[in-house]
């Protein structure tokens, strides 16, 4: 429930002296609220450098945050250079805002934790709201801290007359020229793209409370919140004992219900004779992935059945009784989709993820399922009844979806399944991974993407990080069988094209982070990359684990060429960039930080294969004919 | 008041087959409430051509609309390739939504008049939001048409219940599970940064008003609007006959108010023993030049005083009556203070952009003036009063800006002047252009931003366009002195770095499409350039008037180095990258389309005043010290 706090117990206090300039008044002012003068000076730290200690507490793994500096929140980013943070965190300078949001994302899934964007007033923050949008829709745990506009000059505004009124920059105008712009303007914007946001003030008090709300229930939600700090007040004085009072990370409020639904949950699938669980996103994105494995471990496996959501793949597959992807009439194997359609008599959907990417366009037909149970972070769905575990009037639950998970794991007995004679008839005999490629009717040294699937099904490693940005080939990533612990990232729902580039900086940073040793491989296409491919530049600018880049080259926007306007020229892109210079222009001409290489035919990719490690980014641009597809994205439209 | 049509008149039925596909549902269905069976079919046409026919009659002289296809959008888009349009409209496709903001952004301004951007639902909208705020903060006539879900799916949420909601792709979900999400979520953000907004549905008639309203309140206003256009409406037919409707783009209410302040502005210049005019920005985003600049010139030019506003610069600085750059005490020359704030007893600004940038911080004093007048849109301030010409209710105005400024310009007559006597007295001596870099303690050959400035006044020609990022060097534009007709564009209020890379682009491809001849200039800084730097990419993509792009390569955020911070790592970008390279990765390798060249010494900078004209991209990369800036930027901090 607390998170330790990592090594920031000596608070040394820091000089930071205020530096008034003519565009953003920079102030130094203590709490007008507050009485701090019994407190002892060195039992005050500035406020900046405790949002950084308290981030830290909250998510120890955390020692990159993302952003872009700008004059409203200098002030702010100075506390980072303090002698408790210098060594404990590192800002990384992103080229512009919603490149930062997509890194910040991505930085969080996989540290796993919470993950911190700081922008500017206005020019940044709204930059970055469609990043923050995605890690909404997706459930990415990241802090957006937004440098403002100062209290001081809040305040005017409140009292400026027709004569008088400030417009300051960054801030866009009231509509009426005689009125003062409205400093809270932008905030209107995150309401329903964030689950928590607070203006810190004067108020020590107060901001220290604000602080710690947004951080825990950005943290309890797994979305997004925002913190708006003013740009005067990052060097006011607040006490250092506020970090000694735990984080609410969410307590267990109602052990007796929780102990009622974990029982009827595991009740239902003693009781049944053909039970499947499906594990879904929300294992993975609420975090609770070891305690989820390890139930599905102890479930018997000559007897339930086991499938992943598409946007999952949190079970492992290589288990005996795992049976396959499930996407409704999506899935590519129709014999998946009659186990678990016609013969499940009790389905148990772990961490349900309810859009119409996760479910196959709402295809999913559970009509002969005589128990459905659906485990969602805010309720669980079982007997028909929907079990609110989320108070919506006051954001409380009665536990949390890992609580759940967690009493499940431990109070599960493999043979307490009523029916399990141990004949393994429950279970189908495992099938040979298929070679979507075998029909392909093109000569064997020109790539398809359908070859591609039959290349990752070979090249996939046991805990690889894989990472798919929104193209064609995002749609085949069903037919890929992953190898025990790989982790698979995309933002299949929300979609925003360009995400992935930047988030793979943020994922393989945070892969450097926790100091594993895993690869992190990123399949692209070439109409989303040239929305943020500057990016790149920071893959070879900071040290991250080096991540493998396949850039699906097939100029422009295929997914939309598919379903309309096949050559119109809205569906081109500039394609005849030489994508495998791009890293020398961003500065490595010598090739000492990155590798770049075209593969032109299969016996390229092959040659993938046996090729020796390296620490260098690997960025490999695979050229693909204009309208090839994916066999399953194909089929959508036939 | 009425756009005259372009070549339009005969509109040929298209037959747009819809595509019915699984992501986004596409359906044709004919206007719901409207009985349109008594309209031959020969007099209808789809909804999505008569939108952009439209849009071409209120700006006869838009050829680009600027955008990126997502599939909420693709069914719009096959309009602009009907017979009707396919050779009047090219769709210009941006790399990501921001950049296609901004250069519409660039369009609409030196296009003078509407321009277009296209986005797709959520991920498209929101990533343009910064630009379009820019565009309202900044004035420029930007409609965003977006694509959104289809009506047909947002009927389907409104009867939703908690078993059967749809959580499309792109659309955040709502934040309780079980409840539909908001298909009209993102509209909250844009109704502070825009001035109008519709969505479109399946009323026909509600529609086109809808259109006419969206697009004429963004002309009057000179701001961004939006039009929502649902996935699955722009197939439906609707009467040819509304074309013929005029749009109301500013109707004059209240001739007798017009008449009557005219006469007091008038007046009050004409009893002035020290007249003196700012021109202000206003008379540049009201697109009222002509008569602006008619007026000025009947001005006595041996009695009234001109001065500039720092943001505005359009009243010709080599009048003789022309005394300088006005931006309180951060105008460069003193004496150019003391003329108008200690030697004026009648000062009339024209067009008042009031706002930080454009009053030298709100250091302007006009206390010992006797009268100050200020024109603005929406009032007029004289005998210290306002005069209210825009209804804040109604939104309508008893008159435009234009309305006065022909007026006044109708109805000035030099002879009445009173007190002129003929002397000159009130005109100061025009004095040489300052060298700003002869005290730069540098050797001769180190280019400098002093030095710089020296280069531009000598290099700068007649009828120049000049695009100067948010950089350091931004703030010695007042500095500069404009040869007649030079057009200068930035976002220095508002401020968001990466624009003018993307504006430039816009403001280009409006220069083609006027078929002027004008040089278009842009300077720009390295931090702001990456931020946007893929739209290079489009510069040699697009049939575009080339411009010349001087890149001040300095390592970093300047700007952020002399307000806080000067050594800070957040301060830093990646400083190597291989700038004049860049065009040749975009697929100029063979140089056809571009030069790229290094400025290294004040020799080079030389050098390029005499150079051949060529029709390529020119692109100088200028190596500059790390903490170099312009004279007047240092000043703002000593």
């Amino acid at each position: 429930m607390i998170s330790e706090s990592p090594n920031l117990t000596i608070f040394h206090q820091k000089s930071s002296p205020s530096n008034n300039h003519t565009m953003a008044p920079v102030i130094t002012r203590p709490g007008s609220e507050e009485n701090l003068l019994n407190i002892s000076s060195n039992d005050l730290l500035p406020l900046g450098e405790f949002l950084f200690i308290r981030i830290l507490q909250a998510n120890p793994k955390l020692r990159s945050v993302f952003g872009i500096p700008g004059d409203f929140n200098l002030n702010l980013l100075e506390h980072l250079y303090s002698d408790s943070l210098v060594n404990e965190v590192e800002f990384i300078g992103i080229c512009n805002e919603l490149n930062a949001a997509y890194a910040a994302d991505g930085y969080a899934k996989v540290i796993k934790g919470l993950s911190v964007l700081i922008t500017t007033f206005g020019v940044g923050e709204l930059s970055a709201i469609n990043g923050i949008a995605g890690a909404f829709a997706e459930f990415a745990p990241v802090l957006h801290i937004v440098g403002t506009s100062g209290v001081k000059a809040m305040a005017k505004a409140d009292v400026a007359t027709p004569g008088n009124i400030h417009n300051i920059h960054h801030l866009v105008q009231n509509k009426h020229p005689l009125l003062s712009p409205n400093h809270h303007v932008y905030k209107k914007c995150i309401e329903d793209i964030s689950v928590a946001s607070e203006s810190l003030d004067t108020n020590v008090t107060a901001n220290l409370e604000k602080i710690d709300k947004v951080i825990c229930t950005i943290l309890q939600e797994s979305r997004p919140g925002y913190l708006f700090v003013p740009s005067d007040i990052p060097d006011i004085r607040v006490p250092k004992s506020r970090l000694t009072v735990p984080l609410d990370l969410g307590e267990l409020r109602d052990p007796v219900l929780l102990e009622q639904v974990s029982s009827r949950i595991l009740n239902k699938l003693y009781h049944s004779q053909k039970p499947s669980v499906v594990g879904d996103a929300f294992m993975t994105r609420s975090r609770v992935e070891a305690p989820f494995r390890s139930f599905v471990d102890k479930l018997p496996n000559d007897f339930v059945k086991l499938f992943n959501a598409s946007m999952a793949r949190n079970i492992d597959e290589t288990l005996p009784n795992f049976v396959g992807v499930y996407a409704g009439n999506m899935t590519g194997d129709k014999s998946v989709v009659a186990s678990i359609e016609k013969d499940t008599d009790t389905l148990l959907v772990m961490g349900f993820l309810d859009n119409e990417q996760n479910s196959g366009n709402y295809s999913q037909d559970y009509s002969q399922i005589k128990d459905v149970i659906k485990i969602h972070p805010d309720y669980v769905y079982i007997d028909e009844e929907y079990i609110m575990i989320k108070n919506f009037k006051t954001g409380e639950r009665a536990f949390s979806i890992g609580d759940l998970i967690k009493r499940l794991d431990k109070t599960v007995d493999a043979n307490k399944f009523l029916y399990n004679d141990h004949t393994l008839s429950n279970i189908p005999a495992k099938k040979p991974i298929v070679q979507l490629s075998l029909n392909d009717p093109v000569p064997s040294e020109v790539i398809t993407q359908n070859k591609l699937v039959d290349f990752f099904n070979q090249y996939l490693r046991p805990n690889d990080i894989l990472v798919v940005e929104t193209c064609s080939f995002l749609f085949a990533t069903p037919d890929l069988v992953f190898p025990k612990g790989v982790e698979y990232y995309s933002q299949q729902f929300y979609g925003s094209i360009g995400y992935a580039l930047p988030a793979t900086l943020g994922a393989s940073r945070a892969e450097k982070d926790l100091g594993t040793e895993r690869r992190v491989i990123l399949v692209q296409g070439d109409g989303s990359a040239q929305m943020t491919v500057q990016e790149l530049s920071s893959y070879i600018r900071y040290d991250i684990k080096a991540p493998e880049i396949f850039l699906l080259n097939n100029e422009g926007y295929t997914v939309e060429r598919i379903i309309k306007g096949p050559t119109r020229s809205y569906n081109d892109i500039k394609d005849d960039w030489n994508w495998t210079e791009l890293f020398k222009v961003f500065g490595d001409v010598k090739c000492e930080k990155h590798e770049s290489k075209k593969i032109n035919t299969t016996s390229d990719l092959k040659e993938l294969c046996d090729r020796p490690k390296t620490s260098k980014v690997e960025f490999f641009e695979l050229r693909l004919a204009k309208f090839d597809v994916p066999q399953r994205f194909r089929d959508m439209f036939t």
